[in-house]
Order: structure tokens, then sequence, then C-alpha cells
């Protein structure tokens, strides 16, 4: 009954999922790997005792000892990847983005409805943090009113030196316009990206920090301060606004230190440390719905949607002026995510 | 010794500050009261022992027993009131806005430059909160780096049935323009207002909540939820972003409940609870600073460029476009209040 | 490879851990369980998976297809449960107490001892937090100084109709008691219990809430509120206090709700949802080294002293004076259970 | 109408109130002032414009131009001073301790009964507190239940040098004491000292810190941590435990910062940081007694029950073990202050 998982692409998040799916995530084993990297998918493969390594992804996915497979290649990779898996039928957890061009994510959609049913889950993990979704219930429970505002921070103690402006969207707002979506079960229409003063410990070129203002169907809006070159920790912050009342993340502070005249507590240093039960989450959600030949969870809709969100921001921030997001039609197989907010009683 | 006052307009405001001069403000009396209400003018006066009534406060203003004026009649008044106490050589505390319009302002600003020396203060009491100031300290300090985004949130549980769009930015948002130009040493080019879905809880036709992007000389970013109708208390909060750190208020609680499941601190219920230390401090310090015919604090030029702020947020509020900031001319005279950041060692 | 794991006593901890067993840990399944419910073991065998039932627990600890066990059964049945898996040579986990008396103890002490090496682990799962572990980190370190003093609440919403006078020391005092001796690597020697007024909500007769005072070899006091009819929450708190300064537990809160003139965070409302990670590291752990025939974690020395300070704990209820502890000797075989504090560098 | 105030003692204490009369207090001025060193004096009465200097306290009390007195020399001197007042009619705030003895305190006691009406407050400022007189507010309203459990930590960063053990409790524990009586209508009837483990920063001989038990009539149980060298910070907790539910002193932190993967708030420095709002209040609420002739706040009768418990601590400190508080009989005249806890409704 164990599912058997291959993995494409072993580099930092990749070989965090070999590692859960072997030793954190129940009723699934990593039976194939495959890397760019001959050498990534040697070291990961015997570190974690995988049997079976392929040179070409496309014949991991065709492998029959594989029943479902995970995607954690570069984003240009990933809609062939994903087309294969469903050609294969064989379910799918695709990291975000679900591909690299909002052209590209619609062919998924378009290969999944003519399939008839969902195989594929995006990696959007911040769903399955228990922070999130005791915001999510406290919403949906209609006890804060209807929301009107989200604000939103997410810091990055440092990235990479090939980071760049548009990256900062791409990769990092690209969960907070996942999580307002989801939040608010409403479509992001318009957004404006404005960037201001740079800090000196961006690389050269680099606009760091950004803030972006997205506004939905409905008119809520949602505001994200997205700075990756933070320095002093990850730290992700979020607040809804609603008509009664506000529901925030708090610090997840686990000891409080007083010493040397202050009172303090850690701020997480990387997401790993940060999201570390929610990637257990994403990943068992994922095992149980693939056992059974289904995806649940984060939709090829969804990553089409944050995919044409994201790409109205990189346009807004290229052209300094505010943007329309073009999403086009949803098909009726992915009915539930645009749902509005409705009060309860 | 005892700085004698007389208070024009006693009000709810103008009511708080004939109570803290008599009880709780060192060297200060009240002894003259005017209000447009003779009934007002008269309870307030018997509570407070104070013996002279005056029908037309400019007769306050050249009541030779009345050493120092303080101002909280409605904004379309002040600017012939601080007039006046210019003309008077009397020095005046003038509740904000300073002056209904950008105009008044700039003609106060005149006849303040025209005597040579500084008599206005202006009613920006945060400056004087012990955390508000404690942000400056650490922001001066140079600890947290450059600052780069400051996010503002300004909550009252409600308003009078009278207050409209407008005064969401020239009553409420006004306080942020002053504490951002404050803590960050720079004059706000540039504002755009946006109105997210209202609250069912607003006046008809009132938009609120209302978020407000400002941006600096320096490119300092400044965003403002302003939301005046938000029930469940009054909560005001300020975060600097620098490039090594962040500063925020501190939810002001001073005990914290555990029942029923929860462990809870509550919020203010109102600016005179939240602030009641900042207007002592406010009016001590220009209480000491009137015994020597000076006045220090919050000048006629912050009372003119928070003006000029506003009214370009009335603009863009109107216009729902980003809107330039005129500010004209500052006067030598108060050549500190646009000094740049300018990080330590 | 995977651990085939027999569990006696199904009732609300040991479902638990056939629940845990079977979902959250890697590398482990339950393949027998025993009740003295026969209805018992059936349901929680059906809604497990678990195909095999004994009626007798001691057929299961001799079930060739066992390879190892988890006692969850009344406390009275664990020594003779504990000494079949060491003559079956089989690792076991024994949800506390150890036994029912010192004496019991010190014969499960006395057979592993004979065995020559360790394989029973005592369900202490607290050392398996993360904020506890966190705070041990801390104290080891060095950077607080030495420990004199650590103060402890331990609050329960409500208990059964059972629940006695003296179980609200060895049921739940019994966890602070390992919890201060793994945090301060000493024996507690002496211990005085107090009994202040009595809740009302607290059943007829039981003394509720007791304060118990427990002093170290090295003169360290560790308090303890123990309150089992807390009514509002599960509360657990913990704060050690050095030389340079304190370390304690962070209320866990995951969101912060601002509404009706509070702020809120949830206090959890029981051991399953304050401890769930936890349990699932206890329990990680112990089939890991169970894997291998071996036990690490909380060991019979630690569930023997904790049943001796238990026992002088109980007698001072009784008596209503301080009592020592009597700990007799510690075999050489659980050196480093006694080590005294020494700080770095 | 402004009250007419002689000082007493100008060492650190003094010397704070002399400058809150004169600052920050209403309706007050300092005429005189006494000190055991006339350099002392003259620097004070100069700095703070004081145009009177006695050599002999005794003359102060009986200057026709002092209608007040506020007594902070040392604690021997008291007794003698206080009576001075009372038989010179005049309303007289003395600092903690009343006396240096119970013998002296009640010798007060007699004098204010023949006297026939209160003319002492003694300088428990903690009552004063915003949090403290939350807490009692909240206690009063019955929401939390009755007390049962009161725990507390008074840490000083450091004590002059020739602070010993004895005066860890006159003149630490000694504030505990009068707090918990007044959070709690209730006398102490018993106490315990403990000495855990000293720090290495305390003076050679000096037990720091002590861990003392009160227990008062009603059964409730009282806990305070009194450490003087904690080196961290001057820290004051204080936490109530209900029959539904807590209430505690909150950290009175003003901002938060965010830097170097830590989010910090300042732990306040000394006592006149973190109750300087508590000291204004004391003063004011005295000035305006005294302007009447009257005494409220903390009475004689709170300084005598202070005083006896603190003598019964000190005895247990020396005799280690538990001692009995010899309170004697409570004059009709300060009734109020044993009042039992009684839940409302």
């Amino acid at each position: 009954m164990t599912l058997q998982v291959g993995v494409i692409g072993v580099g930092l998040m990749g070989a965090t999922h070999v590692g859960l799916l072997t030793t954190a995530v129940s009723d699934a084993a990593v039976v194939a790997v495959s890397d760019a990297s001959a050498e990534n998918a040697g070291r990961v493969a015997r570190e974690a005792g995988v049997g079976s390594i392929h040179a070409d992804a496309l014949d991991l996915v065709r492998d029959p000892h594989v029943g479902a497979v995970v995607i954690a290649s570069p984003a240009q990779t990933h809609e062939a990847f994903v087309l294969a898996c469903l050609e294969a039928g064989k379910p799918v957890l695709c990291e975000k983005p679900l591909a690299a061009t909002v052209e590209a994510t619609r062919r998924i959609l378009d290969a999944e409805v003519a399939l008839g049913h969902r195989l594929v889950q995006v990696g959007f993990m911040r769903r399955f943090d228990p922070g999130y979704a005791d915001m999510k219930r406290r919403i949906d429970s209609g006890e804060l009113g209807a929301p009107m505002l989200v604000h939103c921070a997410h810091r990055n103690p440092t990235v990479p030196h090939t980071f760049d402006s548009e990256m900062i969207i791409t990769d990092t707002v690209v969960h907070e316009i996942d999580v307002a979506r989801w939040l608010l079960h409403e479509e992001i229409v318009r957004t404006t990206v404005y960037t201001p003063r740079s800090t000196s410990h961006a690389a050269e070129g680099v606009r760091d920090p950004q803030f972006v203002v997205l506004e939905t169907e409905a008119g809520v809006l949602v505001d994200v301060e997205a700075f990756v070159n933070a320095r002093y920790g990850y730290d992700i912050r979020c607040e809804v606004v609603g008509e009664l009342g506000t529901v925030s993340l708090s610090n997840p502070a686990i000891v409080h230190v007083r010493s040397e005249g202050e009172a303090a507590a850690q701020v997480p240093n990387g997401f790993q440390d940060r999201f570390a039960g929610a990637y257990v989450q994403e990943l068992q959600t994922w095992v149980n719905a693939a056992a059974d030949g289904r995806a649940t969870g984060p939709s090829a809709w969804d990553g089409h949607a944050a995919a044409a969100v994201s790409q109205a921001c990189v346009e807004s921030l290229r052209a300094r002026r505010s943007v329309d997001v073009r999403l086009g039609e949803r098909p009726a197989m992915y009915a539930d995510a645009g749902r509005s907010y409705r009060p309860v009683g």
C-alpha cells in the first residue's frame, strides 16, 4: 500500500522532499530520483537509500515502478514534466510555480481538463501551516465579519546572488498571492508594485524591498512587503482585517529568554525551519490522495492564477503603473477556487 | 511663576486639556475659557474652577491675564485665533490641523516668520508618546540601518455620524503623516489613496477603511490603514523597517488574563486612554517653553506640511490617482524638520 | 525494515499511540493490540487495520510477530508487562509511571541491569517538545549561568471524577519531576507539598490546586503549581532562572485575534493538542532505536527516580511536612542521568 | 491652595520625591528639606529651588510653613519622625518600612488611634501602578473566581554592597507582602523562607535568591522569588490564579525590535523606570488628601502588618523553618484592610 514516489530535481527543495518522504511521511517511499546533475542525484539517492536513478526525468515519469511524481526542478522544466505525468496518468506534486509562463500553466490546465479529473497538486505549502489554517477557519466562521484588508510581510534573511528583482515577485510574493486567494476565496484582479529605496545589502541593480498592492474582485486590498535581504531572520507575517476584528499570524516562538536588559524570542532563520510542519502535512496530504489516484490541495487552477497575478506584478514592476490581471475562463472542474466570501448565519 | 492659560474651545478635546492642565501639569493654571456654546463654557469653567469666561475668543487672546493660549475649537476657526496669538505675542498650542487649508497654514507660517521666532506648537501629541519616542531614538541611533518602509494602522472603534470620507484623511491619517515625517526627518512628496471595500458599519457613502501610500523624498514608502469604524478598539500600530531590522509599537497591555480558553490583553478603547501620558507630556513641554515665551515641539512648519500632504491625499481620494505634494519653500527658521536620515558612525 | 509493534492498553492514551504509529511515524506498523476490554481492543484494531488481538497481554509480548511493545494499560499492570518484555528481549515504551510503586520500579531496574543493556523507554514525552528541548539547549550552553530556580505550572481544564489528591502528584506533577531532573542533570532530594484553599470545582475531598517545592542535590529549588480543574485551558509553564537570565516556555499561540476590546491567543485545550508533536517525536525516537534492538530517551532509572520523588511527595501531602527522597544506588548503566550542571567555557 | 511640603531625607528616594513634587505633581510645592548630610540637603534644595533647609528634621516637622511631610530617611529614624508628624497634626507620607521594628509600628498605630483619624500614608507605591490596579479590579470583579495562588518574582539587576540577606526580606519582599494583602483583602498568617543555591554575583555570605512562601487566613498561597543580583534587568512579575482563570502583569514593553534573529522587548532597568507613573500617582493621591488634612492609600495598619510579616520571614530565614505571623489586634479604624475576598453576584 506504500506509494512509490519518484522525485525530479534534488537540489535544496527536492532533497528536503526526499528526506521528509523517507523519514516523516507515512505510507510513502522514494524509489527513484532524477537530476540535471548526476552527482546530486547520486548523492541524494545514496543518502536516502533510493535504488533507481534516471538520467532523463521523462524516463522517471514513465518508470512503471514509479506511482507518483514530485517535481522540484527549475521552473522552466515544469511544464514538460507535469504534462508527462498527466499523460502517464500519475499524480504529481509540482513545486511552485506550476510553470514558467501563463501560457504554459494554461496548457497544463487544458490537459488536466481533457483528462477529466485532477492529478496535479501545486506546492503552496503554506495552506498546510497550522497558523494560516487557523486564520482561514476564523475568517470562514464569520466571527471577524467580511474581510477588507490583508497586510503581509515576507522577509528572507538573504538570497542567492542570482536572485533578481522579478524573482522577488515570482518566487517570493507568489506565496502571498496564493495565500490571499485561498483565505479570501476570491481572485485578484489588479496589482501595483512599488519600489521603495533599496537596501544597500541587495545585489547591484536589484530592487529590494518591494511593496505590492493587490486588489480582489470584491474590493479587498492585499498589501505585501517582500524583502529578501532582511538580514535579521525569516519573518512571515499576515493580518486579515475584517469588519469586526482582525486575525494575524503569531511569531512562532517556543521559548522566551530574558537576559541583558531584554525579553527576546527567536525569529525563524529560514523556510525549512518556519514551515517544517507544513511541508510534512503537504506531502502527507498529497500521498494520501495520490494513493487513490487523485489530487487535492492547491490545484492547477491555483497554479495558473498565481502565475497570471505574478505576471501582472512583473509588468507593473517594469512599467511602474497599475496592471490588470488577465486570468481567462476558469474551467468548471475548479469551481470551488473562486467562491466569494460569505459570512455565516 | 504659574503659566496663566486660556483655552478656546472646550468640547471633548478642549475639556480634556483643561482637566490635564488643572490636575496633571505643573506650573500651569487655566484662568479663562471660551466656547461657541456658552453652556459648554460655563460647565467646564465651573467644574475646573476657572474664573473667566469670554464670549468672544479673540477677547480671551487679548485678555492681559492670559499668558498663553490653547486652541481646541473647530478647524476652520484655527487660522484667525492663531494669528491673533501671534499678534499678541502669546505662545499658543493649536490642536491639529493647524488650519483648515494649506493657504491658511501658509499665512500662519508667514506671520510667524515675520515675527522672527516660534510661538506656535501644533497638537501632534504622538511625538510625546514613550513608544513613538523610543522608536525614534532607535531609528536615529542607526542600529536598524536606513529605514525603507513604515507600516501603520490607525483604527478607531467608532466615529461621530458626521465623520466623512475626507475627515478620515484630515483628522485621522494626519497623525501618521506627522509621525512619518518626524521619524524619518524627511518630507512626503507623493501620495496614493486606495479605497477597499467599505465596512457595513460605516455611515452611508463613507469610504472606510482607506489605505494610503505615502512616498518620501528619499524613497521611503509609508503605508497607512485608516479604519475608523473598527469596532473592536482603538488600535494604533507602527513598524519601521530598516536595512538591519525593524522596530514597532507594542500593544500597550498592562495585564494579561487567561480565561475561557484564551490568553488576552486589552486593546485601548480610545485616544484618551491610549495617549493619556502623551497629552500630559505634550502640555508640560508646551507649558515649560511658554513660560519662557518660546515654543518647541511640532512647529507651524510641521502643521503646514501635514496640511499639504493631507490636501494631496484628499485630492487622490477624489481623483483616484497618485498626487504630488506641493509643499512650497521651507523658511530657514524651520530648518531642522527636513533633515534626511543619516546613519551613525 | 518496518518495526512490528504490539500495543497493550488501548484506552485514550493507547489509542492515540496506535493512531500516531499508523499515520505519523515512519518505519513502524501496529500488528497486535490487547486490552482488558475486548470491545475496546476490537474497535481500535478495526479502525487501525490491526490484524491480531490478544486477550492476554503476556501473549502479545511473546507473539513472535511482535518486535516491540508499547504499554499504555493502567499503572498497576506495568511492572508485569515490562518485566515480560525484558525477558522476551523486546524493546518497550512504557507510559508513565514506569510502575505503581518504587519497589516495582527497582525490580525493573534490577532486571534491566541483569540483562546488561537498555530496552526500556519511559513515556516522558515532554523531553521531545521543541520548547523544552530549546530550554535545555540554552541551559546547557551556559549562556544563562548556573540555574537556581525553576518555576512550573501544570494546569488541566478538568479531570475525570476518579482523579484524587494523590493522583495530582503521581499523574500530573510527575511530568515536572522528570522535566526538572532532565533540565538540571540532577536528582531531587527533598520535597514539600502545600495545599492552598481548594477550588470549588474539585471533587469532594480533593485538594486541588497543590503547590510542590522540590529541592535538588545542588540546591536548586523547583516549584510546581499543579491545578487540574483550572477550567480555562491546558496550560503548561516553565521558567528556569539562572545567574545571568531566564528562559521560559512561550504560550504556543499560532494566531492572535483582535476583537471586542481584546487581543487574544488561544490556550491549548488538552495534552493531545499541546504535545501532539512531542508524541510523534517520542514514538519516532523509540521506533528508530527499537529497530536496532536498543532504547534511548527517558530510561528505567528516570522512571524509578520519578517514582521515588512522587512517593516522597505523596508522603509529604499526607503528613503535611517536608520529606526526603530515598532514591537508592544508581546502577552504572544509567550514569548520565545525575550529571551536575556545569557551565561551558 | 498649594500644599507646602517638607521632605526629610533627600538621598536617591527622597530626591526623586522632591523632583516629582516639583515638576509632575499638581498643587504641591517643596518648601523645606532636611538631611543628615548638609551637603545633600544643600544640593537638592538648590536644584529644586527649595528655600528652607533644616539641620534637625524635627524642626522641619514643626516649621509652621510646612503643611505636610514626606519621610525618606533611613528606616530606623522613621518612628520618631512619624510620631512627631502625628503630634504636630500634619499629614505624612512615610517611605516603607513604616518603622524598623514591629514594636515601633505598633507605637505609631497607637498614636494615630489616639488621634482618632488617619494622617499616615505608607509608601507602597505599587498600589498606584496601573497594572496592579487592573489586577485588583479584575480580582474584585469576581470574573476569575476566588483566588487560590499568587506567584511573584521581584528581580533587581543589582544592589549596593551593604544589602544583606535580611534586607532581601525587609526592603524587597516587603513590596510583595503589601501587594498580596491588598490584592487579596486578607492577612498573611504564616511564612516559610527557602534559600536556594546563591548566585555567584551576590556579596560574600548573602543568600540571593530567596524563595518565600506566604499563607493567608483563607488559605491562599503566595510565593515570591526575590533575586536582587539578577543582572539582566528590573523585572516584577505577579500572577493571581483564581478558580476560573488567572491575571498577570504584562512586561511593560513599549516597542519591539526585530534584529539579529530575535524579536525583543526591553525589560525595565530599575524601579524609577518601572514605577515612574506609580510614584506620581502615589504623591498626587497623598497631596490631594493632605490638602484636606486627611490620609488615604496604604495605612499605618498596612505598614504594621508588612512589618509583622517581614519579621516572621526574617525569623524563618534565620531558623530555617516555618514561622507564624504575630499581628495583634487590628484597631477598628483600619477595618477595611482585612476584608476577606468575596466573589460578586
